[in-house]
């Protein structure tokens, strides 16, 4: 590939354009404001503005708004030379992906008299939607073009939606912070993309796919906003009152505990008993994919935090053992460790979902197993039958993920999209412009004292 | 100038010991609770402790706070030298302007029996009015002296008040989220400002004008912010209800059209189809100023898009063209762009919001009509009355700025503040401990490969 | 000490491990949901779903959960090499101290029936705990071991909870925001501690226990974060209404008076008239420690407003003239200063709260006492009843903290826990992986004018 493959003069804004200009058109034609957003409808019904679900959603919207934005777009910063890349095409591909989703969900379960309608409901679940998307952004970092991003972020919106459609509306599956449908989903998706991705010369840049000093610091701002918010992620879109409460709860709980079994982990499996920022960053976050499916259940805090505790030990482990034999046997080059953050974690959260699921009785929930539980509570489901379902799921997802991936894997194969060659992968400066001739002719050099070199040594290997 | 002129032993303290003693004695004269922090008034009343105001305004307060300390703050650090002046000046100027906004605006629609009374709305209008002091601040930024920003500050925030005063309560104009009083008014003044404040010999600092790889990645986190915390911004002060729902929602999708069209436009225009971090920094948030009064009508998911869509290409299209024009035809330095980011969107604002108003009928607004036109509904105006009203308050408020832009700036050209020579701008060390010396002390030699610049160039490029 | 002394391999995992499973053990003993978070219990009595303390109290936890893992983690970054041990201790030990704090402040404060209920009160009040912790560790701060931390964390917490039950429960302080139970005791805890772990040869790493930059800037993430949402940590737990609401208003106004004697002290201490960073990012935050105890009572904004100038003041002097002080008189290594920050103004909050207390009305407060001094309103005291109340109380913290981190600070010296030797403080590679060898592999060099010295200047200083 030449440069000139990789120019996006022309290809970019093409795309941009033509996807929103379509876009534009679609809301035009089908979307329209629900109840609680239409002056008009909410005025007529009688009822106090402090009942609008504005109150009781959207805190919970902001907090999964600034996990995809800040919280995925800074994780994938620790490159050393891929932060704009990673924050801005996330950015790009976020802000693509929720408008599509918002017309796929509403397409699948949102539509009202051929109208799709929006609210503080459909911002979430279109956040969801594009949560799951950059999830596969990560297992092809820095091996892609925007353009070729694009591309996935519309086909994975829509295959998710379908996927979302199966689980919740005909299967009745619970899944409320999307252990299946966002993380288990996500994962094997973005992982099948990069198998038929796979760069065999891919370490023709290999020095630059690892970090420096301070780009693990600005992804620490990702992990940090992440791991916070995760209890507002797992309960933005659950039923309101004692489930909301409870899925926080346990989020947040299981979250404390994989964080201590992920630096315990981190520090026994790493070189000298020192502790890996990439543990760090990732695995600490695997207890919130892991209560995403039981999370508002009544899984107990005892039960969360075993969850959380495990997830956190399959994390580091992943990092540390499998990531290698996934590259090396199998042809996936998972840039961030998707499989170990998401993939793993999320089939961990999808079973111990089916597992308590199985386990419900109206004596644990009284009467609030119609919130969580409809099918046992109202159609009289056997909650080993609900069980059954949540298995079924994971197969489902699994198996849409993976067919997905593949087929959508080799419509972004196709070479038009400017893809970078092997030997600029993970490089910025050629998607954007980077200060590097600036910096030649301000001739300043940065004298900063962070890393461990002293003027000395550098002498030294200099000479 | 000389060094000891931009010494701030004694200036800044005056300055900041005088200005935050008269605050004081203000408050202690003038400030009370209102109904809502008031124990005995609040108990006074027969309600439910959850009826307090706090629950339905507070979240989105504490979103519009971090735009403003964190967006506006982090936004404007893009500069290589100046991250400590970017984000400390704007902590310090946001400090003081909250404060006097607190009384500006409680003198003209806050009085009570004599009284301004202060509660979460009020912390609300304070903040709005500091992000437009915000906004000067980004036209005038590294060409300007601490004391010379709190003495704009205080200017800026009385004559924010007048305006938002004839706007909202002489005139009935209708502006939620500020693109007429917040973002044309700051806009401009800070424009003109700087065009008083112009420096002919500006070029002898123009190396550092410009950003480097880290300080544009801690730009992108002020950028972030605010672009997720838009929608919070422009319903913070809408009625309660459908009203602040759907201006979050409109301005939601404002922004992601928004997007999709900045990094259009940026690969279109930019050098060899790279996207400029200039843009994606700026432009891509101009979805969010023009949906700044709009926001809160039946505006339409399809006509916020369209918006967003046409405010990003705008933006793009000024960093590209219009600023070079602005700085060498018109003489204005505006370091940020923000008439790219807040000037011609902030008018476009305008003219949507007059357009949607005078579009306004009973048969779309129901009897919600009443919370959106009040003067339409209540006093029986006609809907284009409404709309003439929303063009007349832009000229207004144009007038205004630019009236006293001109007078501040010539009150903020007296040669008594300390204001940096033009070959000391976009420079920390003239205001700010840096840790320079200690470097050389320690020799320590940052090697950090984030730029492009192998070893080998360097030991040329030295030869 | 020698490097096998500081390796983790075994010391760290064990300790997690441990750890971790007795937490694990005593939640399954120990913990369940309380009313709001338990399907069959919230079900079982009649509410609307709205009614839960959810709504009315996650927002807030939310803020505080920021300030807990953002805040105090960023703030610490400023050490030029210990970025990853700042924002990753942090981490590891709030994630530890959030679940031990659970169980000890359930079990004096908690228990129903032999059970400690949990929901999101109990999350807020342990992120509280946390934070007093993360005082500590300030204090500490590059001087000790992630295991030497967790030690500390484990005994910290449960004296903090002996102390809170002392005066919340058996004294009746009023205390919301924490001026002695969090702000005090974690300082004073924290400087005996460093009292006990006393180097006399601490100059030896000298020339690492300074900040560079970047890393300002990064500590400044955590200065804003901790600044815009004091609001909601000392409002968190007040009651409902206008107490939540007046508590937050008072601090928000104390929060910017401070700041603008912050900024006058700083250019009037510091070097020829230049701010030093080290006041902005600490000092500015003292008006929230200060607002701690009287926040909620009615203050009123102009005395918050004094609170804040005045706490400021202190606070800058403190750095400027007292820690050197400390230092060489009683030598207490105090890193970040939190008897600056945390100390003396959390005294100073403490006397603020009894003279408020003592000067409480019927009159003032209306039907609002009960809310506020529940001793006076109910049980008939006195309002300087209550303030000599609040006096004891400062004096019975004092005793706790420094009795209390006599002990522990012994606890932490036993020479098992790996603690760095004099040479290797505030120094990441100790006990991360630090990309140092990449770098030069590598053979990039980083070209970036963030700094002062030109290109020239460094070939002088190198030839």
């Amino acid at each position: 590939m030449t440069d000139t493959n990789t120019n996006m003069r022309l290809k970019l804004p093409i795309t941009c354009f033509i996807l929103e200009i379509i876009l534009i058109i679609l809301f035009g034609v089908l979307v329209e404001y629900d109840k609680e957003t239409d002056a008009r409808k909410w005025h007529h019904s009688n009822h106090s503005e402090y009942d609008n679900d504005f109150y009781y959603r959207y805190p919970s919207f902001q907090d999964v708004h600034v996990m995809i934005f800040i919280g995925f777009g800074f994780l994938m910063t620790f490159l050393q030379r891929y932060g704009f890349s990673s924050v801005g095409f996330n950015f790009l591909i976020a802000a693509l992906a929720l408008q599509w989703a918002t017309l796929m969900q509403g397409f699948f379960h949102g539509m009202h008299g051929g109208k799709i309608h929006v609210g503080v409901e459909s911002m979430i679940n279109a956040d969801f939607c594009t949560g799951s998307v950059l999830i596969s952004f990560g297992a092809v970092l820095g091996k892609t073009s925007p353009v070729q991003l694009l591309v996935m972020a519309v086909f994975e919106v829509t295959l998710f939606a379908v996927n979302e459609f199966i689980l919740l509306s005909l299967l009745g599956t619970k899944d409320a912070g999307g252990s299946m449908t966002i993380h288990t989903f996500g994962a094997y998706f973005g992982l099948m993309v990069a198998r038929v991705l796979y760069r065999p010369n891919l370490h023709k840049s290999k020095h630059k796919n690892s970090s420096v000093y301070h780009s693990d610091m600005f992804a620490m701002i990702g992990t940090l906003y992440l791991w916070m918010f995760w209890p507002s992620f797992n309960s933005a879109i659950t039923a309101h009152g004692d489930d909301q409460h409870r899925t926080a709860l346990n989020t947040y709980y299981s979250l404390a505990a994989c964080t201590l079994s992920t630096y315990a982990m981190s520090a026994l499996t790493a070189h000298d008993g020192k502790l890996d920022m990439v543990h760090i960053q990732n695995a600490a976050l695997a207890g919130g994919v892991a209560a995403g499916t039981a999370g508002e259940m009544m899984l107990t805090p005892f039960g969360s935090m075993i969850v959380g505790f495990l997830a956190g030990i399959i994390s580091v482990l992943g990092y540390k053992y499998l990531s290698p034999i996934l590259e090396s046997k199998l042809k996936i080059q998972d840039t961030c460790g998707v499989h170990n953050l998401h993939g793993m974690p999320g089939v961990m959260g999808a079973i111990v979902g089916a597992v308590t699921a199985s386990l419900a009785t109206k004596e644990i929930y009284g009467d609030g197993l119609e919130d969580v539980f409809p099918m046992v509570a109202v159609d009289k489901k056997s909650a080993s039958y609900q069980g059954g379902i949540q298995a079924i799921s994971l197969a489902v997802t699994l198996g849409m993920a993976l067919g997905g991936g593949l087929l959508v894997g080799f419509i972004m194969k196709l070479p038009i999209y400017g893809a970078p060659s092997d030997a600029s992968c993970f490089e910025d400066s050629i998607y954007w412009e980077v200060s590097s001739k600036k910096l030649l002719e301000t001739s300043k050099l940065c004298i900063c004292p962070h890393q461990l070199l002293s003027l000395e040594t550098a002498r030294v290997s200099r000479s």
